[in-house]
């Protein structure tokens, strides 16, 4: 039954004479080879959302065995046609609910912050400070508080941005209740009331998480709890056609979040997907069309006045459109500046954001009560600040443009000030993030700010996006990221004085589009998505450029913010590219065991107690003699399709073909579908009888004919390639040599990961075939010279 | 030394009594299976340009023999660095000098074409009506000849819009002659002459092939004719890297030619590449943003009035950003009637066009002669329509908002007019298509044109368009298409009249996108890019949806143009996914033999021979006893590195291992980098003596050791997939048992094309596993009793 792995048999090394240096470094690590016959041991847990949950990997790969195969040539073209509307309706409908969700929290949050902000007018205009300190702060850890223990209590994986999970999914990780509608819930009331906390997070992010959800509620194929069941939705019951979905999904919520249908579509393609095709474009295109369309119908109804606080507005989040862009070549040095600062300061807030992402992991790990413990200290200490920092600022005269009454607006604040004042802080500090963004990013303000607000506002706003984001709650990282940017923007516009005739609100933009490339390092999206909120096509070569040079600066210090949260919820992302030491290894230097297998025709006690004791999800199976006159591989059969066999008890008494017809009889190909996330049998939940246990099982009808395979020989870098493109869980690897047992072990995504690799090879970390990046160490080197120099000139 | 292609041993028979009714009809097809021995006959010439040319496949993938090996190993971080910096060296050089050419392409045409037009308003001023139309049809023809004589005689892969060829090359398909210096200068001067002809033709889709062609001469690693070589342009001789930098030239090239850098980006990844990566995104999206600023820089250095009759303007083409767009939720159904429209009439005009190539493809066959004879009939023809029907249409006089003096702004013609009055329909026909495109998308403008020009003009404008495009000269499709949208837009709007608010302008912008969606079938590209032509944002939701439908309808008809335009050429173009009976085949079901082999230690004679008897451009390696115990397929050996080893004459008396020290004193890697595409060695420049012809050859440290294999049973859709997705140019089938010759066969892109499969299992074509789509007789039915109603009711 078990083929032991001998990675380096002997005809292989008659044969490599020249596989020199490498050869011997490995086979001098004899003491990793003789740990070999362990198990893979790398984490098959992960931090989702906030807790940590088993994962898994999801099968983009069609299972063609004999039952799928009859089954889909059976399918006539009403079958297809059917699947052809249903894809399309359902991008249709996750268009709509999305959007709608999308202006949901809008309207909510609007309202719910324009009523805090209201209330604190009030009270200050009666002079009554500490009772609207008390208000403010009060309100903000309730609602901070409630958003904390829904999710806490009720779904811990709607915790965070959710873009992380959504990549991971995307990539072929699955976690149980990601996509739940539990998740929805939670997700959708708990950003409303995180993103009213005032505290210093974003409502886009999460976005993405929703649509996802939506998305995927779709693909489970109705409820059976709810006895919503229908024959048509089990075409979605795989993981391919759902993965589809979720991408469309996803697309959509990043489409509603700024209400940037291209640019949705684009950042999907760019950073979530990790597969994408022409039709998928086309579809989750349609889908943000949808999404457009249904947001402008919905704001037109607002417009009318009915959705109190909401006030009116377009499509465009922060229009600057009416306003004449004006640059010259002489600028480009200002942008270039703006993206060298964005850079640096990106991958500063990357480092820093992980150093205090882990310091929570610690203390929310204790128990639900540190989790809302911090979660408080986090709000006060913020309303803190916001209520505070403000009384610091002198007032300004309303300016002349405004006819004296600048704070009609609702985007000035008059806070302390007498009649016709405004405090600058306050207009940014207490204020919706969103009219905070536009404050800055109106043209013909420059002198509206004083320089010192700005950099105190940007210190803060900051150091705040870093203590939010790890606060256990729904929330994203994009607005505070925009709002962080253009701040320091405006403060470098105003530095740079008479140099240049930039109108600041458009530098405020550029500092936006250089934090996010500097954080984010997405570039094609980030400036679509830009150009989408601001409406000004004439900015996008600046924008462009200000974005290359940022990713360029940020990428030499660290990953982006996204991949290195990845990295620390231990979600095992398989990269596209093979790392450069890859090239060095095959694919047999990789492979643990051991390897357990099934014959065409297997005991069903011997299946029993291999599911018992192993946790693989698919085994080989090997016809050998009287089926083959030699071990000839089958194919390769699931866990998941063994275990609906042995429900049903498909037995026969003698080691002998059942074939197909009996199984066709007692079997429907829906039967094998793969179920939604999290809901899957058990080998527990199945009970043999001993007798049964003696019987067989043909298995050949339940086998996928046409896995792929790769010879043991074959380089891991290619091996991946194929793992990777292809999208698979399971890669068989063959024999080079016919003598041998026709499989020598299977490769799965934990076998690619690097920390499995380095763990086997340990001389590999310290070679020169490394990605080029500053490490660490370069790094904080750099700093303290950095540091030093200022200490010795200042 | 042959491996003969079994397609069904006994083994796999027993094993798989239930494939049953399709196995059966195979196995009945007796008669196809023997003639299995004889070779793939799909062809492999093409027509390229205006030529039938031979075609070859590329190799994406890594050759990863020994002395490939060794060299990676021994690449130092400063070949890393220098690799890095010179890949984005020639980023910022594409982009440089694409804008360069663009800009150079434009003021070319504006100042032709310019100098044309303002000599017949000149002579028509005079009324020297003859002598007008003289000049007009005789410059025309002049114009046209001369691209059309230097295409046909100096660069014949120059004709067409290069498109076709460009999608080709990104999909693995190579020829000689698209990307040499000779056809980007007949490109670029043909270009601009045939455009400057006034015949119905753009010169955006040459700059795809141009900013393609400036690419890959970067990638050719210098020249040895002009002793233009360096060690670090070595890094680029593979094709892999060739692909990126063309992706990203084409990106440019449409950057360039719209002027729309997120519209370029897009259309390589929606239409053009065939494979995609993120770092690839980045790098385009460098190119085409040093293309937009470069674009900005000459374009401002313009507006001083040194470019002679090219004018003034921004980086918008079609300006409509000043306008206020509104739309209702009632205006929906106009967009969804002008989607269908476009829908209809782009899926009619790719059916006439193609008839039209054939016909004309027939003539061009024959001789240069009439390839210019059918050159100067076209342009004759529409020079006289161009001139005499606008004399149909009555004068008009200057609108008030002019000031009476709405000539001035040079897009307005006064022809055969009274002073202050102007002629519609000269407005359009007599003008540079970019002006005729403004306007029609000119805003407030409703009643400036006559329905019946309106309809004359599209009548002639999608005719002209159909006519001109299969003329052997270098232009593009998308000009024309985007004004004949406009044109029948335009006509919409005034036959609903009061029905709409919609401004007329808008409606022609929604018009072109219909017809680009009806044609093209791109969406999110086309969206970006009439987004970025024409810079009004507010328009996105419509445009959207406008494409949406268009492209539905037409789809339901027949492929994209260019698609047609692939298989038309006969380019053996790589679909991405199955056709859905290749679920029913094994890969064993297509193989085509013989195959031809060679063992790890080879004579030179035999190598000779097979290589001068056939064409194949890799065969396996098998190692026999007594190198290895049992027979053992080593790896896969290029011919082109097969024919270095000849010439280089490392030959061994005796069948023995030489191994892999005596190859890397005789070899260096560079020996074996991809000469430039057309570029190759054959057999016959190989001398071997006699004697020589009986000394051994050791082949194994020439042999790429991971070749990606798969077993003779595994499905045909899913070996594509592996094909496809890893980019392969051989695949290597090994048998399902153990007990026959290690290798049966190599699957190559041939292999995988509908006509050798449908050729090789004829019951096929009747299958109901096709795809979704109207067949030409259902088409030929419906329009068939579309006009018979038409001519009943009329």
């Amino acid at each position: 039954m078990d083929a032991s792995t001998s990675p380096h048999d002997d005809a292989s090394e008659v044969l490599l004479p020249q596989r020199s240096s490498l050869a011997e470094q490995l086979l001098s690590q004899r003491s990793i080879h003789l740990s070999r016959s362990s198990p893979n041991n790398t984490s098959q847990v992960a931090i989702i959302g906030s807790n940590l949950c088993p994962i898994e990997s999801l099968d983009f790969e069609l299972i063609e065995n004999d039952l799928f195969n009859q089954n889909w040539r059976s399918r006539g073209k009403a079958h297809k046609y059917r699947y052809v509307v249903l894809k399309w309706t359902f991008c249709l409908l996750i268009g709509v609910l999305v959007a709608a969700v999308g202006f949901f929290n809008n309207l909510a949050v609007e309202n719910i912050t324009g009523f805090k902000f209201l209330s604190l007018s009030k009270l200050m205009e009666a002079e009554r400070y500490w009772t609207a300190f008390g208000v403010f702060a009060g309100s903000n850890l309730l609602l901070l508080l409630f958003a904390s223990a829904i999710t806490s209590f009720i779904s811990p994986a709607a915790g965070g941005s959710g873009i992380p999970e959504v990549k991971a999914y995307l990539n072929g990780v699955d976690a149980p209740n990601i996509f739940t509608l539990k998740t929805l819930f939670v997700k959708i009331l708990g950003n409303i009331t995180a993103v009213s906390s005032s505290l210093h997070v974003g409502k886009a992010g999460p976005m993405v998480h929703i649509g996802a959800c939506i998305a995927s509620i779709f693909g489970q194929g109705g409820s059976q709890k709810y006895h919503l069941t229908c024959d048509w939705l089990r075409y979605f019951k795989n993981d391919r056609d759902r993965r589809d979905l979720v991408t469309i999904g996803a697309s959509a919520g990043i489409a509603a979040g700024f209400r940037a249908p291209v640019g949705g579509v684009l950042l999907a393609v760019e950073s979530l997907s990790s597969w994408w095709r022409s039709a998928l474009l086309w579809r989750s295109f349609f889908a943000t069309a949808v999404v457009a369309v249904v947001l402008r119908v919905l704001i037109g109804v607002c417009d009318s006045g009915q959705c109190g606080l909401f006030g009116k507005g377009g499509l465009i989040m922060y229009d600057v459109t009416n306003d004449t862009t004006t640059y010259q070549l002489a600028d480009l040095p200002i942008v270039i500046l703006l993206g060298i600062i964005g850079g640096v300061l990106g991958s500063l807030y990357n480092f820093l954001m992980l150093k205090v992402l882990r310091i929570y992991g610690y203390i929310n790990e204790k128990s639900h009560a540190h989790k809302l413990l911090l979660t408080s200290a986090v709000s006060i200490l913020i309303s803190c600040f916001l209520y505070w920092l403000p009384w610091i600022a002198s007032c300004r005269p309303c300016p002349s443009t405004s006819n004296g009454d600048c704070l009609s607006t609702n985007r000035f604040r008059q806070f302390q000030c007498p009649k016709n004042y405004y405090n600058d802080l306050a207009s940014l500090f207490l204020n919706t993030h969103d009219n905070a963004i536009r404050n800055l990013y109106s043209t013909g303000t420059n002198d509206f700010y004083h320089p010192l607000s700005l950099l105190l506002f940007f210190v803060s706003s900051y150091i705040f996006g870093i203590l939010s984001y790890g606060v256990v709650a729904p929330f994203g990282l994009f607005v505070p990221i925009i709002l962080t940017g253009a701040t320091y923007g405006r403060f470098v516009a105003i530095l740079l004085g008479s140099y240049t005739e930039l109108d600041h609100g458009l530098v405020a933009i550029l500092g936006s589009a250089s934090f996010l490339g500097g954080t984010m390092r997405m570039t094609v999206s980030v400036c679509v998505i830009i150009i989408e909120l601001t409406n000004n096509l004439l900015l996008l070569p600046l924008v462009m450029l200000v974005l290359l040079v940022s990713k360029t600066v940020a990428d030499s210090f660290n990953g982006n913010i996204y991949d290195m949260i990845l990295q620390l919820k231990g979600l095992p992302y398989l990269e596209g590219h093979a790392e450069p030491y890859m090239r060095q290894l095959t694919v047999s230097d990789v492979l643990s065991g051991p390897l357990h297998s099934f014959n065409g025709v297997e005991k069903v006690g011997n299946i029993v107690h291999t599911l018992r004791s192993t946790r693989h999800h698919a085994f080989p199976v090997i016809d050998e003699p009287p089926f083959s006159p030699s071990p000839v591989l089958y194919g390769l059969i699931l866990r998941s399709h063994l275990l609906v066999v042995l429900k049903k008890k498909a037995f026969v008494p003698t080691n002998s073909l059942s074939g197909h017809e009996k199984a066709s009889k007692i079997f429907v190909a829906s039967d094998f579908d793969k179920r939604g996330s999290g809901k899957h049998d058990t080998i527990d939940d199945v009970n043999i009888t001993p007798e049964e246990m003696e019987m067989f099982v043909d298995l050949h009808p339940f086998t996928n004919t046409s896995p792929y395979t790769v010879v043991e020989t074959m380089s891991l870098a290619k091996a991946l390639t194929l793992f990777r493109e292809v999208g698979l869980r399971h890669m068989l690897v063959v024999p080079k040599s016919s003598d041998r047992a026709p499989v020598v072990g299977i490769l799965t995504r934990h076998d690619f990961l690097p920390e499995h690799i380095l763990g086997l090879h340990p001389f590999l970390v310290r070679s020169h075939w490394k990605r080029l990046r500053w490490n660490r160490s370069t790094v904080t080197k750099y700093f303290r010279s950095f540091i030093t120099w200022l200490a010795c000139s200042g």
